[in-house]
């Protein structure tokens, strides 16, 4: 009986794990498939912003500078919550139109919502929380550096409000698969958490890649007790 | 007498670390005790630069994408062949008058030159190699998405020349303490590897802080059998 249970279980994580790599591999390819070029979609929207070389090097490093921990925690208990991401940059996406992924998502090795802890990347100020129809339950944090830090499609928040100074590693949290819909969607997509970084040149908002940042601290991560059973 | 070698030999590679040390804290602190603003140097080198956020985005994560493997590799008989390197970008350096620091070093944790292999971060073209008065016998290799990856100070060069193409991880010398006069200078310094990064907007040549991109790949070693004994 034991057996059969986690052969069950096995099979179960076996198959989540196969669902997820599909999608990944699908959101990754998309693009390239449908002739979509990744470039076209960031100069449509980030053209007219001008900025000086020296500018360039600002937010080059404040990108970086303030970054201290990895978004996800890692369970203290269960090896087999883990996360993995690839570099999905202007990827295409649909929902709301056609667009490029101005983003990086963590997949849950383990499709279950409300399980793995999300912690600020940085220390910083809560200056957004609540629903967005494409980014469902999200938050979003301004760092030191003025750079914003945003997590998307939570499954819940934790005990965090606008305005709270908040340190590197603080519980925002819990991942989910919220958005793409009006308030309370959930499950149009695998459990993951999409992670922003914006910058603010001439005041306008400007998405960059998250993904070499999120390479950089790929290691350094917050252990918490955590667990999906019981 | 056995013991005592090793005796001698522990007290060296503890001296030569703390002196490594004492110059690494040096770089790094000089800036901010002679009231010296990173900022100013940038400022005054690169206003004239000027890009659109399309080129942002393109540049940032053209740094990153050809980055393969840590420009230094690790002993596979040795394990006090260590290195390290912090964040100086546009510390203040004095020689050849008063600038900023436009790279990172990577200091060697035994101060042998001549042992250290130096190894390409990326796929490329040799563009450059030879002497410069600050840079020593340095290297210069341009990367699939054309930023330049310069690597400096070196003790000798591997079987290299301007016009090959190389793959990532290929030995292109090794670590040294070259440079700071005129050809052939050495000793003016620490062992360390300088690497800068390069980019090119409007055809103008502009430094970008390699921290992050070591940091990025510092797990991504070649493993290579060296060592400076015997």
């Amino acid at each position: 009986m034991k057996r059969r249970i986690f052969h069950n279980y096995f099979l179960f994580v076996l198959v989540a794990a196969l669902l997820n790599e599909m999608w990944i591999i699908k959101l990754t390819t998309e693009g390239r498939n449908n002739q979509f070029h990744p470039d076209e979609r960031i100069e449509d929207r980030y053209q007219d912003i001008q900025m000086s070389g020296t500018d360039f090097n600002t937010y080059y490093n404040a990108i970086f500078e303030d970054v201290i921990y990895f978004p996800v925690a890692e369970s203290t208990t269960d090896a087999t919550l883990q996360v993995n991401f690839v570099d999905s940059w202007m990827a295409e996406r649909t929902y709301g139109g056609k667009r490029g992924h101005e983003g990086t998502d963590i997949m849950a090795s383990k499709n279950v919502s409300g399980v793995y802890p999300v912690v600020s990347m940085t220390d910083g100020i809560v200056r957004s929380k609540g629903w967005l129809e494409k980014g469902g339950y999200r938050i979003g944090i301004e760092s030191p550096s003025g750079v914003y830090f945003y997590y998307a499609h939570l499954h819940s928040y934790a005990d965090v409000e606008i305005g709270d100074t908040i340190e590197a590693g603080t519980v925002l949290g819990l991942m989910g698969d919220s958005g793409y819909g009006k308030e309370g969607t959930t499950g149009q997509f695998p459990v993951h958490l999409h992670v922003g970084i914006y910058i603010y040149p001439q005041e306008k908002e400007m998405s960059v890649n998250p993904f070499w940042v999120l390479k950089y601290i790929e290691n350094q991560r917050i252990r918490l007790l955590y667990s999906d059973i019981g």
